[in-house]
């Protein structure tokens, strides 16, 4: 159950080199490569000639090269040629819509014709110097939606993550969620703390103080299909708090990109952009490490309770307040994917 | 096939510690956990909040708290509390009635009001100082009636344990099997033979002579649903073997509860119980090493069995008078699911 | 879909020494042995008594003793004795027409009345002083057809094996295919090339310069159900290419039994039997290791083949020129198939 018609983040640029990238994606076998001009390019993983994957072949010149009889395919996913063949009649696969953009590689797994890169979601860092991003990748065995609902809901990181970011304020201060369009927006604000040891070598970074009061917040964007970015910050307290003057005040952005595999298995590209120390590359390495340790501790969880929900398929599960921002992102695809089953109807 | 309304091993006592303990039983995915004062609670392993499995969490003085998101669960399954909810309309999970007994943990995954402790079987030699238990557990995949034809013919160990119990006289004496109620016992008694060493050790252990020729027996007691008791032991000939007074001979108590934990799996435990040298820790120690050694080497033949049967569900296989405990033992448990299935309709 | 009305390699011959050998061929779960004078015999891997697997078994003065509880199989399937038990009634398993030849056991998975020792495929290399063979096996999870393909069409070599036996003269010079009877075979020859390390080597060996033009062959045999013997070879050129007077040439035989395990996995006999330095056995054994190595570049590609096709059934094929001698094996293959289906009808 998700929508086809959207850009999903395929893998991050760099994972695409010389060679091709095998990758299903709304489960669809995928290969991607870099084509003429290094351009990325997305097919259906499937050679005309033999079905052997294409992923397993090379790049030459541009054009991807069956490893197995030497077919040349082309970026539109018609072949050009192969050694001793007229290639005229070959049946073409099926090519997709794809876009490199904010260090990622974005595809379009449905229709081809409602493809616009405009409507790739913005990512405030990207290209600005004074911000620093570092991040990585899972393969998670959960339906996406129970990432988005992890996401949404931070009260777990007072249990999941006990012993790292999580602390008892989170699941004592209310949130309140806001629907607006396709995006859903969960906050929670909490004033008055002191501020944890991350943000106080950020307050540090920024020359400000780390031995006064803070007032800390969380804001979690969810736009569909599967983008969850979440505002994370904390201003000296007093100073108006999320809405505070920048030199009063010190923020992140942890980035959550979530890509169905299968309807029971995700791609988890995660990550931090900060507009603190930008510069400094030890300190984003060492948060890069940090949040891949914290974000690994949601795994488990998340594929048990996908094989719960499995083995017990006629449970309902409860919709509290805390869980308004996953049941409205829920909201958001389910009336997204009707639409597109009423458009093929 | 297996009865709901019987009392099965779980696991070992001290496989609960301050962590709960998930483990499926009877197709049942159970969490088992300390609850106040330290009695043993079994719940199914299913947050009603939103599906994770409850022994993710942890026991916070007595209470299962969810790893998720912190529900508070009692030991009837109902919720207790949850951080800024109101936790009345909640649905509650399945409780089992279950009974720390003889070191292990006993669950009921039937109907609850059925459930009459007085019915745990009685291991005879707990809380006797003469008295001393060894034993572990296996995971092994195959229905667990075949451990129990496995158990209630032992004239395996002639081929399968040839290197360590097995010895020829055993296949080539005749046992006899009686039914009585639930209870099946097959018998087979093996006089004037020399001694093998685990037995020759154990004379000694009493103050026998191990050179003399003696009489062995091997009583064999399934009651239902998956427990077989073995009382093994030799007499110095002429004695009166089984039935000899107690300074005459030596035996001790194969122990065996066997647990579905699906159709097509169980949990084995197995250990044995001696009245010799009771106190001598370093020989317990050493005999349950052994029979761990021993116990394994059924395990392939019983896993690939269990997929030839699933392989040819269609043949038929023998009844031979060998196996006649096992059969016997198969009709009782029957008898019990017939029972059941008719009591529900 | 594979013809059962024929003969397959089940194993090596020394694959069998005094244990028996549980092996799968053609769907069917089988027992290989060495009855009374070393004869093989093969049957269904499974005992009449409670169905364990007989390879778990042992020989004992040539017949099969089931390793569960001693029951004595005789090579016809028939039980011959099982302690303490009068055997007559005890059903049979199914007995296999089973071969040794050619350093291989061949099994007949059909009807038994029709297995003719005399269809065994020749291998003109055994039993003649002046020809070495070694080689291997392999387990491959593909369709035993996609293997027939692929050793049916050489110009994978430019591709697959790049690194290795691969070159672009074979991707560039065309092949003929032809079929007569049930055998297909598919020739390609390259004519005032320079011989590659492998030739220059045998040239040598042989007694011949190796640094002058050599027309070369590769002539591909197909048999069903499943055997492919590849002449390849070299002759000075202009001396007659693969017509040469043997004093010009050099030649080997590539050696492919391909032996369905399921319809979706096989066994995989691969070999090279060669007429020069026939008595160097390092030679053999280095030929050997380089061919396991480059053999092994194809496993990766059937399997990831078949995975492909199984996610697309519905994808009709290529068939170029270059496969025709799959298409044509294919062909006698379903013939075959279709003739014993008529017969079963």
């Amino acid at each position: 159950m998700f929508p086809l018609n959207a850009w999903y983040v395929a893998c991050m640029a760099h994972e695409i080199d010389e060679r091709p990238l095998g990758r299903k994606v709304c489960d669809l076998a995928l290969v991607f490569y870099r084509g003429a001009g290094g351009a990325v390019a997305a097919l259906e993983d499937f050679c005309p000639h033999r079905g052997a994957p294409l992923s397993l072949g090379r790049v030459v010149e541009g054009k991807l090269v069956c490893g197995y009889h030497g077919l040349e395919m082309g970026c539109d996913g018609k072949t050009i040629a192969m050694p001793g063949q007229r290639v005229r009649g070959f049946p073409a696969v099926r090519s997709f819509p794809v876009v490199e953009r904010h260090g990622f590689v974005w595809v379009w797994p449905g229709e081809a014709a409602l493809a616009d890169p405009a409507t790739i979601p913005d990512c405030p860092w990207t290209g600005k110097p004074d911000w620093a991003y570092g991040g990585g990748m899972y393969h998670v065995g959960c339906d996406y939606r129970l990432m988005i609902d992890n996401l949404m809901d931070l009260t777990h990181e007072t249990y999941v993550h006990a012993n790292s970011i999580g602390q008892k304020e989170i699941d004592q201060t209310p949130s309140t969620t806001q629907a607006v369009g396709d995006a859903v927006t969960t906050s929670r604000f909490i004033d008055g703390i002191e501020a944890p040891p991350f943000w106080k070598m950020a307050l540090r970074g920024n020359g400000l103080p780390d031995d006064q009061r803070v007032d800390r917040w969380q804001v979690c964007h969810f736009t569909p299909p599967g983008q969850v970015l979440i505002e994370v910050g904390v201003a000296l307290a007093g100073r108006g708090g999320y809405a505070a003057d920048a030199p009063s005040k010190v923020s992140s952005i942890v980035v959550d990109f979530i890509t169905p595999e299968t309807g029971q298995s995700i791609w988890y590209f995660w990550g931090m952009a900060r507009n603190f120390k930008a510069g400094d590359a030890a300190l984003t390495a060492a948060i890069r490490e940090g949040q891949s340790k914290i974000f690994a501790e949601d795994l488990e969880i998340l594929e048990r309770q996908q094989r719960n929900l499995q083995d017990w398929p006629q449970r309902e599960l409860l919709k509290l307040n805390i869980d308004a921002g996953g049941v409205q992102a829920r909201r958001v695809l389910e009336r997204l994917v009707a639409r597109e089953r009423a458009g093929r109807a």
